[in-house]
């Protein structure tokens, strides 16, 4: 896969360099604030920067008509639209959490959350110390999963590359749901994966996220044993 | 609620008198091998006993007309069948696992089964030394819910009523999913909160499990967040 | 072991008499506000009940001339006076948690203490919801066995006997620590087997804690395996 | 400081090397099969290569006049007898994991090692499929620590760096003591580590390992506080 980056200075975008090469994929493009390198045209463009850049990003990707996969934090309703409206012409991908695991743990509380009415669930999430925002977003994300406004403690502490902890108690028995991601390197390789899966639906337009994407496997769970 | 327990000198047996104790619930019929005292006729019988007593268990809920709660283990097929022809004239719920938090790990285990298709995955599972088999049939149950051949360890150590976890890994992320049961009294509690949804269904015969009870509150996993 | 218990109406009161009964020990005293039941002198004197108990208690201690192991929490510095004062003249034994595990907890945070100093550490605990103190007093004590200001995170949630985790992290590597307590039991049974630990050590007098009744045992840490 | 590198072109030795950019060290001597690349005389010398290398460490730390540190797995008596030959002129450390973390589960259950004898014990090791034997080195040395004979279970898992749990069980009560290693980089920063505090005892000649390095650190269990 030839791949482009837009931010490729700031730290998801050494991750993503640091990946590609780990992969035997190439990257032909690359973009920061100041820089612009273009060796050829992408098969798929990677935005791991700042909302403000989504504009040019999205002019990009239509040059390039070559899909665009967005990691970007903090996008304001404006910045999706312009997002949305791209994905007329070139598949998007948004996520804001690209860890499969995290994707895993979204999908099971879904599938449990009537099952627990009568049990209390808490939620804790321990990060590095440069983490500045608490509760994680993807602690709050988990929140919503399970439809109710259940306690979120958060810890930072030194070295925790990210770790979520779901604690789900009745009379007499407790369920523990822990993810561990070991590196950033887990939302770098994700974002490839994506971007990989989109290019294996070419020419498929339109706005797709992590449940889009699982959407097929994760709709049968009426089909578990007889236990 | 006014219960009959079949096999009530069992540890199971003396739990659910336990049990229904402490929740203002009766017990107005009660048998073993060689005892039968009948006060009044139940509205509901439950049955933790031996696969040879499931003959006899069957004929006391046509005569009582009340549902059967069965949590017998090691029934052969013709144990099996006598339940399904009993179903046709009385509500009868079978299950080898009471615990309505083993119920949520097959729920999570179904709905990411496929998307597991490039993890791996491990069970261990902890019970106390008096535990003859190893693996727990519940380690084997999950495991089948999982459609995949992964290693179970077992350990038998002093104290612990049980415990059930699943490792989930995979480049840079790890999922642990851990149950722990307090006591045996899960099993006993777990019965009973099944009798109970039986007789809020009065009159529907038919042959239950743990999944048919909780199936309308399963199905709906694409409502999940977009996250 | 013949034993009797002060404040045998409450929840840690029945508790105890409960395990005296399986372990096949006798209750042959017992004492409440109102009550007072004597059949004959006990070996040992418990006393689960409230600080202002305890100048009654010293001196039924004295009258049976037996140990005397306290389990009350809450006291002042008078009431700790009067114990001492008594253990002049009948072994006393005092601890706010008799859990065997508690205290190994506190004895590995103890040994490692000076190790972490480069280390962040964070304590969680979580408890049942009718527990009104938050953060535990197990916690607070564990945070002064490590000698640090780490933050505590409490969780209520419905069930949950007692379970106390400590994270212990740094740059690539993460220790966790945890003790789950599966019933109040394990405080009452605690509590017996100091008793019998008293016992053993017949008439030797004096004021005994969870650290005495393990130093032998815990001073001899620099025997470890080369590794 | 200025560091020598034996065995710099393996996994451990490119781990090395990694670290001492991320530090602002320099590696100013390398060597492996084949090459040797000598720039100034090195500060410390490290050896992450294989047995038959050993001799050849010993002699250039000689000539180096410099302390050593080895972390060459699969030494026979033989190589450990020339380390502590070499050891009478330059200061030698060794070890087989230099985790720090791992280096406090031995101190924590050395601390409660006699405590634990009406206790179960089991330990699990999870690592990546590439790790050809198990049990883990680690898992065995920790069950030494233990001195008993407590069963070990593996998992060999798709991407998991090193994960160790010992359980810990009685009646009522289970404590879980669990070691996660992010990646790689803990055993090599572990060793940076240790260099740096053989250097910091300039001239003191003498075979050191993680024990004798924290001594000091974990004689003094008893100022427990009283709880």
């Amino acid at each position: 896969m030839q791949v482009g980056i837009i931010g490729y200075l700031g730290k998801m975008g050494q991750e993503l360099l640091r990946c590609i090469e780990e992969n035997d994929d190439t990257c032909v493009y690359k973009k920061d604030q100041d820089n612009e390198i273009l060796q050829v045209h992408p098969d798929c463009l990677l935005d791991f920067s700042i909302p403000e850049a989504i504009a040019s990003s999205c002019k990009k990707a239509l040059v390039f008509q070559c899909p665009l996969v967005v990691g970007t934090t903090g996008l304001g309703n404006q910045h999706v639209e312009m997002l949305e409206k791209t994905s007329k012409s070139v598949p998007v991908f948004y996520s804001t959490n690209y860890s499969l695991g995290i994707h895993c743990l979204h999908t099971m509380l879904a599938s449990i959350q009537k099952q627990l009415k009568d049990w209390d669930v808490g939620i804790m999430e321990t990060h590095h110390t440069e983490k500045k925002d608490a509760p994680s977003g993807t602690a709050l994300s988990l929140q919503k999963t399970l439809a109710r406004n259940c306690p979120i403690q958060s810890f930072r502490l030194k070295g925790v590359p990210g770790e979520h902890q779901i604690m789900i108690t009745n009379q007499n028995e407790t369920i523990h749901i822990k993810h561990t991601a070991y590196s950033r390197k887990v939302f770098a390789s994700g974002a490839l994966d994506c971007a990989r899966w989109l290019l294996s639906h070419k020419y498929e337009n339109g706005f797709f996220t992590m449940n889009s994407r699982f959407k097929g496997e994760q709709n049968e769970t009426n089909n578990t044993t007889n236990h």
